[in-house]
């Protein structure tokens, strides 16, 4: 059984202002001449299909098109899942019905725990949850983590494992020893909700969501899409495109660049070369552009002039800021490598002079963890 | 062919911040327990499934649970349209794959075009649309007006009538002569926007949308369902249910009263007779209440002592006003029977002394459609 494997469409997402629903249609479209061209038997979408949990008309309108054309007129069986962005409330609307024709769309953990046969192939579709909902799901007050969860949800799974067919697991959340980029909200990275690779062990391919670096794993049979596009400069280096995966008594994958409509790069030099006609013929102009500027001193109007040349900028900074700039700079990089319980345990110490109690911090776990499900 | 013809359930309507997802659930159970009973063929739903284009999450999980149980348990077939208050876009999503089983909802005008062919029956499923759609769809630039629209809607559904089979249309719009209630937010009542009967005499029943009162339309084979509940303190004395529609060489149908969990009910009288157990005794207390106290003193804390006795308050007013609000209510009353347009013309002329000029008035109408249509 051959399989596309992609996720992290985040469909509607802008980058700072500038919508990418035409640069998604065009990804999408390569990804369907891919699946085209190497005949698979179906198409894993690995979570966070839209960027938000309402996403705008517009990106209801493009994603209801894309499901169209690859369900129903191409008419390849799809399998995915809901990812953080999405409300899996929402996007679950339609769903008993998508399963006539074979398309698998599964949005609450109980769901993950019947596999839906395909060929000889059974794949394991578990949404991402929040821990409260592993602890009701299974009745046991112990499970306070992905990680803790994680345990659990397996070995119910291997329950009904069929020993003379291939197992491939679909799922949305943090592997321990993956690499990170900026765009992924993931306020627990190095925190709670970490799976080892170890746990999944068990199935032939585990397809992943959530980070959006493709490389972001590169051990054992677990893998990571990568998102559709580049979503932040910290992308800017990162192939994008899709897995193809073979699960056979061996599963093979082979990863896929696709091509995009227009880039997201990064232009580091002085305004004067930037302005030269010599320097931007050679670049493509209407890429997304992040512009660093190395000139020190005051440029005006440097905007509205950059512009004339390159029409979609989406940042523009100094390489050679001032000082203090330098230093928020630093102080912003470390509070991403930190998880909420971490920072908030540090600023209770800063304040009080005490650490939290134990007590103190299961209370704190829960109600951080009561946020972050309020905000889907 | 024995239908159900319902309609007007704005899921998530709030009343007065009263959440009315139990009574609305408990109303969905009324129509099925009577869609047993009676065993119909099928179910319409005329427009304004939802409350709001963007429907709160909770409302989206009722409605959803609704379809289920309606279409993929009960196996109904369903024939359902969007209105106004509906994102088309957004209600669209799965629409292609409820068809497969008979679950036939449409969102577009050109979906009307191809009746659902049901037995004997040809259903043409006309959801909520705006002149302009019709404008681009009938490349004709005349079309001004919803009333224009129709003409050329109905000529087109004509050409697949079938002369040995029956025709139904579901509609959601105002038709010519109905009555109407407080919370139908039609701003173009008596405006451009009035289809009149005599354009609905070829189909052998047409099931409305729209109006709130069942009682709106009495002529001919149209009919309005009604809302599901009673959405505004106009709506107190009017029943609730559903008409039972059997068409066949003859279309014969009857309304049926639906019970309600919590009545919304006006109460009228003095504070010392409502608080006194011998009246309130006789009421059922936990109803939404709209309490007119005919005191004309201060009371201090009246709602919080009303409450003590009555815990569902939506609104309270007194009888005898002053004066001031007296006129101010009048004019209010003025004001909700007029359309935009016939407003904007008053003001036009008070303000400069002239009438507005036929291609002012075009320019007007064109715009408010907009508008109209923006705020979708």
């Amino acid at each position: 059984m051959k399989f596309i494997h992609t996720g992290d469409w985040h469909i509607g997402k802008k980058l700072n202002g500038f919508d990418l629903l035409e640069e998604q249609r065009y990804a999408f479209e390569q990804l369907m001449k891919l699946a085209d061209l190497e005949q698979v038997d179906g198409i894993i979408i690995a979570g966070d299909l839209y960027d938000r949990s309402v996403p705008a008309v517009e990106a209801v309108e493009l994603f209801n098109q894309m499901l169209i054309e690859m369900n129903l007129q191409a008419k390849y069986p799809v399998f995915a899942i809901s990812g953080n962005h999405d409300s899996a409330t929402r996007l679950e609307t339609g769903g008993p019905w998508f399963e006539a024709l074979n398309f698998h769309l599964h949005t609450r953990l109980e769901q993950a725990f019947t596999p839906v046969e395909f060929g000889n192939v059974q794949l394991y579709l578990l949404p991402y949850f929040e821990p409260f909902e592993a602890r009701q799901y299974f009745k046991d007050d112990r499970i306070r983590t992905i990680e803790g969860a994680m345990a659990s949800v397996i070995e119910e799974m291997r329950q009904s494992f069929q020993e003379d067919k291939q197992q491939v697991l679909v799922a949305h959340f943090f592997v321990a020893g993956s690499e990170t980029s900026d765009s992924e909200t993931k306020v627990t990275v190095g925190g709670l909700d970490v799976v080892p690779l170890s746990l999944l062990r068990d199935f032939d391919y585990v397809a992943l969501g959530h980070l959006h670096y493709q490389r972001a794993l590169t051990k054992g049979n677990a893998r990571y899409s990568g998102s559709l596009l580049k979503y932040s400069t910290s992308e800017v280096n990162q192939p994008k495109g899709v897995w193809l995966v073979e699960v056979g008594a061996e599963t093979v994958f082979d990863f896929v660049e696709l091509p995009f409509l227009r880039d997201l790069q990064v232009l580091e030099g002085d305004f004067a070369t930037l302005m030269a006609p010599s320097f931007y013929e050679t670049i493509q102009r209407d890429n997304y552009l992040a512009i660093s500027l190395t000139d020190r001193g005051v440029i005006p109007n440097v905007m509205t002039q950059l512009r004339t040349i390159y029409p979609q900028i989406i940042q523009l900074e100094r390489a050679f800021g001032r000082d203090v700039k330098q230093a928020s700079r630093n102080t912003t990089e470390a509070i991403q490598v930190t998880s909420p319980t971490a920072l908030f345990a540090n600023y209770f110490k800063e304040t009080t002079g005490e650490p939290l109690s134990p007590r103190q911090r299961e209370w704190l776990d829960d109600e951080i963890s009561e946020i972050e499900r309020g905000s889907q």
